[in-house]
């Protein structure tokens, strides 16, 4: 029953290593990249555990991703809990390993510190990818108190690395307010698409994934949700919540849009559970998670 | 004041039996019959604590129930928490006892299990009927676990004794990872008008009830409305949340467009107050339930 | 740090008086005005709390408030917690005192109640003043349980006293279950423009805030945001939810659409910090008053 | 079911008189009187809540109540919850018209100010009273913020007015950092016994309670149990909590250890639900109820 | 690091069978046999989620179970979760299974009803048992509305069919408001020993343990350990909490006091998580299956 | 009123320096030292947050801090969230600067790592000092995941500085399984006296104080309390819960029985507030730092 069994995401086999598998899920139980309130590095497990309500088949798309793919979950990369720099190298290795058994990583964070070096992983097998990143926050400070490396800067190292192909990237919900009015700025010179959520009120973004489908192509596309771009009232178990954000409908058409694409891998992060009792912060995401799966290339669509 | 008096529903009077009521509130405190979380048997008893915020008329609608009609609390339905079987039989009968009094049932839940029995004790008393089937799930499986009696059969059931008039049954807000794409087509077969909630998704519904009250014409209708049609961002307290549900507005929308309808009883079910401790969801149900009181038939309004 | 500092609003500076600032934030630690759920004497100090994660500067409209005005946090008004018509007293005289330094109050609450006292004041200052008053309810009854002074008739005690201009008071998100039909009758008959929270579903309330800006001209206006406005979904932490509300989205538009306005104060009122473990209510509350403080007179937009 | 029912007290009958009562249950909403967290009006909704678990006999004592006396919940006074004078009068004459039944008040609380009112008509049946009073705080103070009436000075109006017998008030509990040093002299010089919490610390209460009983003789007593004498490992969901406090154990031995005396009424105090979440607080309240009415004249011990 | 990886109990491996374990982990998502709050159903997950928090030997005892013994998770028994006699069946072959492989287990509930069916998988294995019993709930009634099977009568249940040797068992906690004052004596009949919780309070357990070595001689003893034996202080997450109970050091006391003996199986039971918001519940029924685990026989001691 | 004003430590003044101070309040919202569940970083807000119920006197003791000494709440230390080595040098400077003003810092934590850098800067203003550390952990780790600074190793790393006199050095409370047996050992070779949890199950700790306060004669003394080493029951809010610890009372008792010792500082640690919905933990923190403050040199006792 689904109150039963091992909090496997999605009750999948567990196996050790991504061997044979065209995609795996893998979490990364991170917080110590964090500036307000922490708890993400419990977010993979939590995620795991409210997974298990997901059956198998995408009754709205037609994906059966499992019959058509290989998948399981093959557990947490171990990390360095009390050094970030240390961290992030352990994060690295532990997605090439990954993507060197030509298998797609689906990410369950943990801050956004995690995707810088997990784009760098990505990087040696792909070469520069084009993004989604939807977020209320930008993400591409140059540094935070000093620091190089923290959740608020993965992008911009990213990019510094050459693991970004800046006129790919869009990023989807920015809002909040901000220490300056030239937050988005990098980003733009950089070719970043940047759309502040406001563009996103009371609309559907089906026609803006038509852009961006269009503007990735058939090149390799990397998917990164922090899961704070939807409204806190769709996900208050998050480090930095920002009002006025997406709807998780928005959520949905967001990677639903992305079938077609050439992805190679993403994450949803920022999950803190102990900021949401109800558990509905970290159903949402594994069940984008679970969506990203379902637009993975391979996937057959019954329907 | 607010705070005090006896938790009845909408603190009204309480009687033992349905005798000289239009309508009743009754309660079924029943999660034997949940696949995921449990709780709903605590349900019917936070929906009437909740219920005591709720003042007596509708100004949205102009509805005055309480001058129009005589209605009562009768407590909740003593079954059997052992015996999911032996409680269908307990609800029937108790359902029946309330209807032969001429008494239309406002039933709060409770899982949907539930709705089951009802629709015989129903069906006894006016035949089959039409049904508005609000839910993210259609709960039309043949067997759960290989039990015939579960809170994912109940309109499989219903429909094969003959409950339900198929022609006249919509079932609006499914969605959600499947077992099986096949998961609709039965009830489509039965003739049943199938709603996806991406058919909801960034509009009123008001046109949708439009069509509803054609499809319904002025033969019984009986409204089940299960909490989880409703996103977890309005209602994470339930069993089997899905995300990227109804907004409450279009809920309301549904039962105040029910109006004109023959309305001969409703349910509101599933809702699990431990897994919302804010109380939202309860308060919710108990609208609901006052909603559904508004457009029974008889109910005057005063604009 | 941002987990780190004292809490005060914005961790801003906190001095005693009002005197050499333009504006400042100040609390009201009230609930004894309350007719339903308590709690929102704690509403100043979480909403305090969670304003921590506030930065200082406003992209989406490109306010930078503190780079144009002089802002503070004065404190919480000391007040007679156990004699409502002595709190009342309090908060008039503490009002008043800010007021006379020239200095505009944006004030967190707190049970209504409060605001019909900061509208005496407001009064004294700059004579009878329009109201965008943001609001599940009216708050205009005559009346509660036989006592004048009470959460639900601060706005009929401030007009009988000549502290509102009629023709130009609009209330904005009305709704839910009432004592009466004729509840909002009083209001109209006074000239208020009353728009009931259905005539805000499913759109933008930026066309209706033109009208606002036209309406209310340049004399001073007063804004009065009872957080139960919106919807629990994204305010529970309330003291009278009522489902069917605005979205946070609609509350900033209101707020923005007051751009250009002759703002002489306003108020974030009925945050109940039990009913919301996660912290979002207080959170948007906190969030509602920065947006408050980006649109008064004397603000520089560096967009 | 215990999940069902309409949640009185113990789901016992509910009558609107206390007519052909030995003892009733009756319910305070009020929480105006109280100096730090509100929450205490919702105490008597949620005690009845979690009552609906404690089964009508106790195996401890031997004690049947509801074969020895007439018993019901007669539910709440209803009060002006906006001005504490009021309340308190409100409070007097619901307490009066039951005593004048010859029925004997087991009162949920509600703050503690209640406790003075309820004196005032246990005095007008019996005259001056003893009192074991159970608290952490002594609440006997002359005045809080100017005012004569509030949760702090329920006991020195109720001694002034003559409804206590000094000599027969003991105060079991007190604690907590203090205002002054002199907190419990007023009380000693009117001849209350003080035990402060120190002294019941790592031991059975049940050799203080033979004291107690030789104290009291066969004169009236009354008991007023405040929630928050218990430490708040026990009882977190309480408005002023103070660590170091008694177990619930020694709570049951102090109701228990009252067995034998001339109790003419009680109350349990100061239940603030939502600052306890997971009921336990409310729970405790019951139960200490239930033991009250266990120890009342005339109930019949079976072992 | 402790917040990753997959959640097993203690982390450890998992394997679909008993074959080559001297002792298993095994989880019984039951609740369908409650009968006042259900979740129970969610108990084992929770366990073995607060379990990674664990470190594998006890320094308080000596004990290093992992040196020893060979000790893995076996996941959870697959069970008809709508349909209790079917349930029970699945249980009694789960277990039957896991014994059959020489492997003892220890057993993550779930509610009481569970012990049934283990017990008589146990003596197919063992015979008639010897019976630590920690409850503040007998579970010895003879039918609960009516039904045989229900989490009031496994231990009834169990002695009719020659699972339990009545001599060898003792019941120790019992408390609460009863049904009837004979509840205990079925039992006493039978030859249990009783301890009510009174007889329990203010010391230490250690001596009584001693008592019961002696008692249980040399044959096969199963522990069942009920976590509403312990004080809802301690364990606020369980279905029927009755306050005034043991402490968690008096649990430690009588299961660390079980040394020695020939204990062959063991259970904790009725762990409700959505009643306990910080996971205490859940961490103290983990440590507690560790403890058992640290007293089988063949565990080796380093002190 | 106490729901009011600035969430100052205990209402009181705040200052920017220790000039002038006997004694400061001063938090380290620091929580990347941790190694289970996170939150640690918000433990100072909380704790000033609850402390606002605290009144000045010590009634139990007699002492008057604040007629005796002078004292002010100086904030936070502003550290480098993202980097734990740079942390802790954050932390020993801010120390450092109090210590040189003849201040005593009482600190609010955060986790334990911080009390490394907190004994460098008190060793270089004293020399080394004893210790009274109370505790669930032993803390003396050589390394954590290979990191020499983490929260299981200040005390290691603080011996090996010579901050520590390691033959005045008590750990009260120590429990929990273990990695190894030999987790005390390395203290007990430097001359710790270990005081495990078992030996302080079930009596008053004022004899053992009385032997703390003949080890430590008139030299400098440091007091470190780890809110785990109280039982889950009183203090849930924590990231490293081990059941079966000491009682709030326990507690108390230590820090009462410090009086008359060279207390230099204190802190109480690792209050990590998303762990604990009802306060109780923060409150106890708060307290327990109160309680400090009346036991340092130049109290006055007025009984
Ligand atoms: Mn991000
Ligand atoms: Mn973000
Ligand atoms: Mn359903
Ligand atoms: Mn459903
Ligand atoms: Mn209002
Ligand atoms: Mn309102
Ligand atoms: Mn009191
Ligand atoms: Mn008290
Ligand atoms: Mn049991
Ligand atoms: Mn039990
Ligand atoms: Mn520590
Ligand atoms: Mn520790």
């Amino acid at each position: 029953i689904r109150a039963g069994g091992l909090a496997s995401m999605m009750r999948l086999p567990v196996q050790s290593t991504a061997e044979g598998l065209d995609a795996c899920f893998v979490g990364i139980p991170l917080d110590i990249g964090t500036s307000n309130r922490s708890g993400a590095r419990m977010g993979p497990r939590q995620i795991r555990t409210e997974s298990c309500m997901i059956r198998k088949n995408n009754i709205a798309t037609g994906a059966c991703p499992f019959e058509s793919i290989q998948v399981a979950d093959v557990g947490d990369i171990n990390l360095n809990t009390y050094n970030l720099p240390k961290a992030v190298e352990d994060i690295r290795k532990g997605i090439l390993t990954i993507v060197r058994h030509n298998c797609k990583p689906l990410v369950l964070g943990g801050d956004h510190t995690m995707t810088y070096p997990i784009l760098q992983a990505i990087k040696e097998k792909h070469g520069p990818v084009g993004l989604v990143h939807v977020d209320a926050h930008a993400d591409c400070h140059d540094e935070m108190l000093g620091e190089k490396i923290a959740h608020g800067t993965p992008f911009r190292r990213a990019f510094e690395e050459g693991c970004l192909d800046g006129a790919r990237v869009i990023q989807i919900g920015l809002r909040g307010p901000c220490y300056s009015l030239q937050d988005y700025d990098w980003g733009k010179k950089q070719g970043f698409r940047i759309v502040p959520v406001e563009e996103c009120w009371h609309k559907s973004l089906t026609p803006l994934m038509e852009e961006v489908r269009k503007m990735m192509g058939d090149k390799p596309v990397y998917i990164s949700f922090d899961i704070d771009a939807l409204d806190p009232a769709y996900a208050p178990g998050t480090g930095t919540p920002e009002i006025g954000g997406l709807t998780t409908i928005q959520g949905l058409e967001i990677i639903r849009g992305c079938r077609g694409l050439n992805i190679v891998g993403g994450d949803v992060v920022e999950v803190s559970p102990p900021y949401d009792p109800t558990g509905t912060t970290a159903l949402t995401a594994a069940n984008l998670l679970f969506e990203m799966l379902c637009v993975l290339p391979g996937v057959k669509y019954n329907i």
